[in-house]
């Protein structure tokens, strides 16, 4: 290796090594092994400013095999990212620093996403790639001309998602996208080939990816890889035979470098074999020199880009969908549709109030990137007329994700991390199970997706169970910063879509009926009061004695079993619990008189009990469900699992 | 197509529109495109006999694109299983039906599993060619030697798990297995070039299969290229190509007849066409004939198989094995393990002890198989000195399920119903949610997996909130049938996993500590304390005004706690909760006694509220957590979050 190179590459291996040894955890191996790789990427191909992590034209590098974050701190470090200091790396794994045990979006700049959960990386770095394709479709090449590039891990590409990663990225071309594998053909448990003995090349391949191998030690075959990937039609995969722990004085290739600090011992001799002589977390000039060189590289770029931006007549628009602001106008046509629904109240499906609110929204919100998991007729999330994303213009606004929950939500996260998209997409609710680890990184990460999730009951009956949610509202409403709505009607649904719009650090998942439920909510009042989370849909007639809590289709069942109610003479009152979440935020006030002091509470809601004790109390009833679902027609598995006015009249008067 | 194929072939279509027709609602596509395929199959390759559904060493048959259940139903109907009578067929989507919209395993006999979460039928079949290749080399190839014959759609190659499961069959080589891709280009949202462009036939090569294209409306070619697949030493794929809709009169081809009824006229023309003259569910005897002899092709095989099994020295353990009988003297030494435990009280992660409880136990129960998705050492899933699972002889009983957490609870799944095997695997608890869609099949089939989660909460310290679970507990105890279990020292981890052995139709979960915890309880009852959900671990030494609920590595924090309350004169008793469903199946009173009236009810847990309202009420004091963890050592978070003894003190006198 070149000398000014090789001294590039050993600074990260010592950094590495060092920083996991002093927090006594964490994992030297891949940023050992990788370093060569990762300096010739960030030294001669990376379009970055240290000076500007946020600069929009950037190039995105993204870690998919994240346990090896060292590598990624150790460039922030090295190549002059402010923020990354080195007191934050002598920090590594510690509370409060910018250098957790996996990188973590918003924790230090320089970090585009937040990566561990294995394949996620190289998933959501798709996203990234669509949106930066689409984004240069819409603002030209003069503002958005960028790449990205992905260290992935055997791990990565054992993980499902990177299947459905693969083949959505080879499906749509995006050939500015680049893996670079860490083929060291280690993993936690021993060799790969304990595993798996898939011939990742022919894989990609297969996929539409254009492959090539290289020696990850070899300076030349790495710059030229590098270069050819930049010459691609296609997306690009550059298999990197490493060794893990390179440099290691004895554990060079050792699977016991991966996952913990190699000793004082291994350290001292590692030194010495790499010609090391400096103390821990002392960096010399002559590789502070040519690495701050490498993080400047792009300034010039940099600057005339921003050139670009301020002569361009599109700066403000582009501006202000990086930034993720709504436009000023975004639901003015949504209110008058508001104002429609409180006069007419239609009788609907909410999926289809859902599509109805798209289509009143998404033409003034350009932002907007749509799609579905091959079910689009039936998520209702496809906006009529609209242009498909495609190659090779890009410019469309709806994805066709292909039957891929977990590649879409992932996707969806690297688009919104990209910035200058807002996207949706559609699968049955039941199947958000398939998406859970994205959206579990999408809220932990706080970006604005939103996950259609249609047929969202036993009311979708006929599917039989393994379609029908029971369970999926309390699981994902025990998932932190994660806004799970359920609305009840046309108005409640435009309601709920607004506050999703406009959470622009958490994630949400509306769940949308399949069958038709009648409107619920009269003339709006002015406020959005899905926005409080839950609230008083019907006061008592005569003097309350119940409260019956409801969510989406079951908020007809609760009004009905009101009106029966009032028929005998019980004063009943109806609260619309539109999202948990948000109610939760509310003062306490709010919260105690929408509860009330009823002497009996009663929630209803297709689902398992758990969480509703928040509202109803020990002693409140529950109508629901309490095992799985089952396959017959909605009119008859209402009634069937007991979830009617009727059920509910009797429990309450059994305890009155 | 010759005669008699033809018209057993046109029965299935027949049939199959008709019964989506009357119910209104359900895929005819798949089972008309498919019903060539699979008449050769059933006519002339699988191993089964109509009259002993479970018969031992069947073929398995696994329709993994289980929306063409009219597919599936047809066959079991035409070829003679008993229970699927013609009044099922007309009661297709109806309750309480044999005929559930989707395949249910436990519905009807011949369903090997449940299948419709796309991806999931093929990734379960690996599971059960593993336990097929297990079970042959445990008992000899005259009572084990079957195969594995799976159907599958371009929605199931698209999901992510199919790459696992690929990779996996690959490199374990299971000959035995069979993908029949219907091959048809077509997916809900038309074109499956929309959204892909993978050469399903080079990526299946990759993953080290044997691989075919065929017309899957010929006949020949479906014959040769089932006897193909029977000679080769890598498991199979044949792309079959077809026409969703085969045999429709104007739809053939078209994705209108993927997923709903094709409509009274183009049902008649579609007889017409096909000239079949007869009435809707009436099949005439000229068709019953060939399938009714098709269905009695392997009674012969059967019988001699009997007598095989009559003769052998095996007979009683591989009847044992085959009906999920522990053996008899099972916890014998685990017995001896919590008695010692109870005398010498040893401190340790519940995952060590999880290691510990497994030398116990493995050795007595021969079906135990265990593995881990490349965490062996974390998971502590590995008894010294056991074999692999691995080709070719296939005895060992550990799976290196490499980066793998979906596929492998998918296989568990398919080895639990192939029957003989108890299968148990490791990853961290957070990761469950990459396995959650393949949990939920198991619950909702009611197979006997045991899922070892560790790690389980931010006890683990520096790897950061992408490792760390926060919504886990809560998320998976909302699940119905589903165990639960989170023990606090050596005995209590013992106790379940007695639990979970013997829970032949509930799947579990053990989530369990990185960080060492110390030992809770003293002697044994004698009797299984576990097995009650919650007890009370320690009363009150003054008068009780507490009450202080905790599961695992908490429990040790509430007890000291207690100490500190009762060293201040407040009486408080701690309840030790291992599992939340357990608790809910016993009576009334014992929950009542359980749960007290003490003037304040605490519970503390390193997880969300969520659920934890059923102990401590509306008024409970919560001390765990309200969003995700923090990278830093686990000594350095429980303080952080504020989940310590001095905590739950200061809240409770507050409250007091």
């Amino acid at each position: 290796m070149p000398a000014p190179l090789k001294i590039m590459a050993d600074a990260i291996r010592v950094l590495s090594m060092d920083a996991v040894e002093k927090a006594n955890s964490g994992h030297p191996g891949m940023p050992m092994g990788m370093a060569d790789v990762a300096t010739v990427l960030w030294s001669k191909f990376l379009k970055y400013d240290a000076a500007d992590p946020a600069w929009p034209d950037r190039d995105r590098f993204v870690l998919s095999a994240g346990h090896g974050s060292m590598l990624l701190y150790s460039l922030l470090h090295l190549s002059g990212f402010k923020a990354m200091t080195m007191d934050q790396i002598k920090a590594f794994r510690q509370l409060g620093s910018a250098t957790p045990g996996h990188p973590e979006y918003g924790h230090s700049p320089g970090v585009e996403t937040t990566t561990g959960p294995l394949g996620q990386g190289l998933a959501t770095s798709i996203g990234m790639a669509i949106a930066e394709r689409h984004m240069a479709a819409r603002f030209g090449a003069d503002l958005v001309d960028h790449r990205t590039w992905v260290v992935a891990g055997d791990g990565c590409l054992m993980e499902g998602v990177s299947q459905e990663a693969i083949a959505l990225a080879g499906r749509l071309k995006l050939s500015r996208l680049t893996v670079l594998w860490d083929d060291n053909r280690i993993t936690i448990d021993g060799a790969v080939s304990l595993s798996d003995a898939t011939d990742q090349l022919a894989r990609f391949k297969a996929a539409g990816w254009a492959v090539k191998a290289i020696d990850g030690h070899d300076v030349g075959q790495i710059r030229r890889a590098l270069a050819w990937a930049t010459r691609q039609d296609k997306p690009t995969l550059i298999a990197c035979r490493t060794q893990i722990g390179k440099g290691a004085a004895t554990l060079e290739g050792h699977h016991d470098t991966h996952g913990k600090a190699l000793g004082t011992q291994e350290i001292e001799a590692t030194r010495a074999k790499l010609g090391w002589s400096h103390e821990p977390f002392v960096i010399p000039d002559e590789v502070y020199r040519p690495w701050r060189a490498a993080g400047r590289r792009g300034r010039k770029d940099r600057k005339a880009w921003e050139a670009r931006l301020a002569a361009s007549g599109q700066k403000a628009d582009f501006e202000r969908a990086v930034a993720g602001d709504l436009p000023a106008h975004a639901f003015e046509a949504l209110d008058a549709f508001i104002a429609k629904a409180a006069a007419e109240k239609p009788a609907a499906a909410t999926r289809q109030h859902s599509g109805a609110v798209l289509e009143q929204v998404f033409g003034q919100v350009r932002e907007m990137v749509g799609g579905s998991a091959d079910l689009t007729g039936s998520n209702n999330t496809y906006v009529k007329n609209t242009q498909v994303l495609d190659a090779p213009d890009y410019a469309g606004r709806y994805v066709n994700y292909g039957v891929r929950e977990f590649g879409m939500a992932a996707a969806m996260n690297g688009m919104a991390l990209h910035g200058g998209v807002i996207p949706y997409g559609g699968t049955f609710l039941v199947f958000s199970d398939y998406a859970r680890p994205a959206i579990r990184l999408a809220a932990l990460m706080g970006v604005r997706v939103i996950h259609v999730g249609t047929h969202d009951s036993i009311g979708l009956g006929e599917d039989g169970p393994t379609h029908q949610p029971v369970e999926h509202l309390a699981s994902l409403r025990a998932m932190p910063n994660l806004n799970v709505f359920r609305p009840a009607d046309a108005i409640e649904t435009a309601e709920c879509w607004k506050l999703a719009l406009d959470a622009k650090t958490t994630p949400s998942i509306m769940a949308l009926s399949r069958q038709k439920t009648p409107a619920v909510r009269g003339a709006p009042a002015g406020e959005n009061l899905s926005a409080r989370g839950a609230y008083q849909l019907a006061a008592a007639g005569h003097p309350a004695q119940v409260t019956i809590f409801a969510t989406g289709t079951e908020v007809a069942i609760a009004l009905a079993a009101r009106d029966m109610l009032e028929a005998d003479g019980v004063g009943a009152r109806v609260i619309s619990v539109p999202s948990f979440e948000l109610f939760e935020q509310q003062p306490a006030d709010y919260q105690a008189a929408v509860i009330g002091e009823t002497a009996v509470r009663v929630a209803v809601e297709a689902g398992v009990k758990q969480g509703w004790e928040r509202f109803i109390g020990e002693a409140g009833v529950f109508i629901g469900m309490s095992g799985f679902g089952a396959s017959a027609p909605d009119k008859v598995l209402y009634p069937h699992f007991g979830i009617t006015a009727e059920a509910v009249v009797s429990a309450v008067k059994a305890k009155l």
